[in-house]
């Protein structure tokens, strides 16, 4: 990125309105203000900017960055460290198996024991419906209370790795993905894409791509269209903000329960599987009672479910519904990652191998994004100017690697 | 805290003599002179003067701080990690599960080899009566001569993160709240503190917080009272200790069978529960003969003990008969954490629930001055001048947070 | 070390010829030139003065070092943190038992997920034969091509912390400790060193450590003379790898099934355990096939092979056989640690404790030359003019401890 192009992103920045980002945390695009949306994407193509510029944007000199899985997760945990690497944070884990957390420690007293020095908490929390989003607020509310009763000396702000409603971080990665293919958000008005279900041989995968995608996507004017078969509908308060956000950008928000109408004339398609929301729910019942043979009953009923739409995969034919006006000659193919693949990762799955091949350099891109959209939340929760620390920074060209 | 409050405290630390902690280990607080101890106060309250103010105390730039935990803990990892970090270091664990020191490596050589970039090294190692202690002193003698013997580039120096006998970073943190809480030193003497025995459903926990209390706190010139039921003594050793510590202070050490007695007019209280020295001896034979059957017939057997005094909890009605001088209106409830709160975290525990929760931020505010005591340590370990190093950051104001 | 020697060293250095390393891997140390091999010399060397010095080698204000162990260790690990934290790199493993690596996702996917922020990955994978080198150059083709597909801002260069084929970090530190000890590589001409197998009560130790010792210690004109019992073979490429060195060099490979004709006058003696090759290919096939009880026969089958040949001991005996040359008095005895020392850590095994005792600081210093090692490998890959950096660095004389 040439030195010009930064100056104008900072520029950009600096006329948004994001304030109330400071000392702030990010746990759902939709409580962010489209000011807000566009500053997270102007701060990280500056970032990636400086960076490919060997400039230095360690901000901090010290400082921590706690991270707080509970589940497993390669990528999301070296996004976060990637994230706070950039910054100059350290991380630091809280891995619950081997704390005291799981002795019946209150999340109060642990949110605080872990953030004297802490500037960030990073929670991936997506497991149980109900829950994951709630626990991140009760972590933020006791580390605020911490901060004004003189306990920590700084506020340590939030940022939501993934719950059971949102996946910020991997939503906003993919979005900026799709602006820079398209050469800006200017250019999305009109365009249409397709978040669809895709079969899965696994069980349970969670909810909060599809439901991030719509929640955000339907921001931009364009034509976001959900397809899934009956019974793998997404949380309803998430497809009302999906409505209002069409009604509001002037794009729209369309349901169906067919995979080729969603892909017909879709300028990006985005097929991956999905939990029935409602079996996720009864999940996390069974797992408050610890009924463990509810659980198997389930998984193997839902397996079975999941089973009868095996005709759920982007194929060739599929591919060939999409737009041919987009760069590629047909729909830009996104995904999270990691995707079945038929006959690569298991005998038949959300994507044929041809299609993911074709696409792949384009999903490593969309997931370089993410190191980046964390760090432009991190930096604009922790700064009250950011645009001037960036350009201060573009001015100075303190190296990275010295 | 202001400018001129750190300039005073920086002036008072440079006339204390710590010379002899330069390049040397903190194992327990009794091998340390006043003045020495006064120091880490010191450097503790400056070094969190300056992190308020936004100043950097990153005086490494390079460097790691080894951890070695022999059981699991949240608290002291995180305060650990946030000591090394405030001062520039990276942390290093040494998990014996992941590493091949549980496959026969002696002690010398793998302290060693986990030394060369080591600038210090903390352990965390109370499990076993005898051990402890002794191992610390075992790994701190290996890298003394791996330094004289040009294996390491720098002497790594050891901070005691609880063992067998005492918890200095712990009961530090607790002194240096109390100190102040109460507006200085020099306002504790003749205030009674009540280091009690309190019930806890749970077995074996380590007797380090009330031996590493009454081993510290009796150096102040205050009325220091162990009370606990019979049966539950601690080390006759550390009890020498306080009672030298006591007659040289002006203050006095008394011991009781009634936690009533030691609650009487008390400024504050500390209750807690530990499991008896006689038995913990008793286990740590066990585990050394591998007699599984042996340890499970004392557990049994403490908790019955345990069970034969659950009228040892800190109640309303004995906050009572504390004294109504302090500002709290009743004594300074301190705690090391997690308690066992009675119908909260347990059935029955040390403490009820409405005074846990009336001196919560109390306790938390306790808690966060442990990552500063062990920086407080560590600099005054590494630095022959801490006084002028600190002296020199306030001057030039440098920002952690730039 | 004095600023004089260091600046000899630089100048040294920089009439190499090293071009090559620049952005690329160090995978095996027979795929270096003669200058390549005694540039990463002199920068450990310059390394290591440096810091003797407390100046800082800090050469990276942010970025990650990415280490991923297939077996656990806790030195190698050690090291590699070590050698990044010199050089300003923040390590963060992938665990694949934590990652979804495990669940079949490819290599490529991996190899860039977590490379967005990487300037060096270390690879431990040693296990298999046939597997781990291998593993490694997929891992660099994979972000190779990421990088040249602007997936990634930057090429991660790899090092081989120890695969099936060598150990190049192990044997330059051995080969370094040499250096130093008998006065420069000059000194070396004619010098014979014994790498001999020596009995192990444990099974299947791998054969990195020897291949890489006669692939290496060829190339100084030495007289290098490799001796195991029958069944012990090493692999036949790196035994060619080992003649071509010798004739190249002026010195020679001699292969003996006969300790003591090793042990003959040698001036250094390297008597270490290690597996059957071929033993480790039909573990290799019965791993892939999940063959547990194929699995367990061999391995009961080896266990008595290697009860043969535990007259396979470096005894008192044994040592009075070697040069009266050295100052020492003996040849330098050299381990890669831990050892299987008879009476100690097994009750029979590879060294005598008086042997092993006389040499232990020897030992540790060996050891102490690996994150210098990989430090200077890393800085060969990432800088075009390491010689250049140095200099500055001397010059300038920036503290490491501020």
């Amino acid at each position: 990125m040439d030195a010009l192009k930064i100056k104008s992103l900072i520029k950009h920045l600096s006329k948004l309105n994001y304030k109330k980002m400071y000392e702030n945390d990010f746990l759902l695009t939709w409580e962010k203000t489209d000011d807000e949306i566009a500053a997270v994407f102007a701060v990280a193509d500056i970032l990636r900017g400086l960076r490919e510029r060997n400039v230095t944007t360690r901000f901090f000199d010290s400082g921590l960055g706690v991270s707080l899985f509970r589940d497993n997760s390669t990528r999301t945990r070296f996004s976060f460290v990637s994230a706070c690497n950039l910054l100059g944070l350290t991380v630091q884990d809280l891995d619950e198996g081997k704390s005291q957390i799981a002795h019946g420690e209150t999340v109060r007293e642990t949110a605080n024991m872990i953030s004297f020095m802490a500037d960030v908490i990073g929670i991936r929390d997506d497991m149980y419906i109900g829950k994951g989003n709630a626990y991140m607020r009760e972590v933020s509310k006791s580390v605020l209370d911490g901060y004004r009763d003189d306990v920590l000396e700084q506020r340590p702000t939030l940022v939501n790795l993934q719950c059971d409603i949102d996946h910020p971080t991997q939503t906003m990665a993919d979005m900026l993905h799709i602006i820079n293919t398209f050469g800006g958000v200017e250019q999305l008005k009109g365009k249409k894409i397709a978040m669809t279900w895709a079969y899965s041989p696994s069980y349970g995968k969670p909810l909060s791509v599809p439901q991030g995608v719509i929640g955000l996507m339907t921001r931009f004017g364009m034509e976001v269209s959900l397809a899934h078969p009956k019974g793998y509908e997404v949380m309803p308060e998430v497809v009302e903000v999906a409505r209002k956000n069409a009604a509001a950008s002037g794009g729209s928000f369309t349901q169906s329960n067919s995979m080729a109408e969603a892909f017909e004339g879709a300028d990006i398609v985005y097929p991956k599987s999905w939990a029935p929301f409602a079996a996720m729910e009864k999940r996390t019942v069974l797992y408050g009672d610890g009924d463990d043979a509810g659980i198997k009953a389930l998984e193997q009923e839902l397996l079975k479910q999941n089973a009868k739409h095996k005709d759920w995969e982007c194929t060739e034919a599929l591919m060939q519904k999409t737009s041919r006006r987009t760069k590629y000659g047909e729909a830009l193919y996104m995904h999270c990652l990691p995707a079945d693949i038929s006959g690569v990762s298991c005998k038949e799955g959300e994507v044929t191998a041809s299609v993911f091949d074709r696409h792949r350099v384009d999903m490593y891109k969309e997931a370089s994004y993410k190191p980046y959209i964390i760090a432009a939340m991190m930096m604009l929760a922790k700064f009250k100017n950011p645009a001037d620390k960036l350009a201060e920074r573009l001015e100075c060209g303190c190296p990275r690697v010295k």
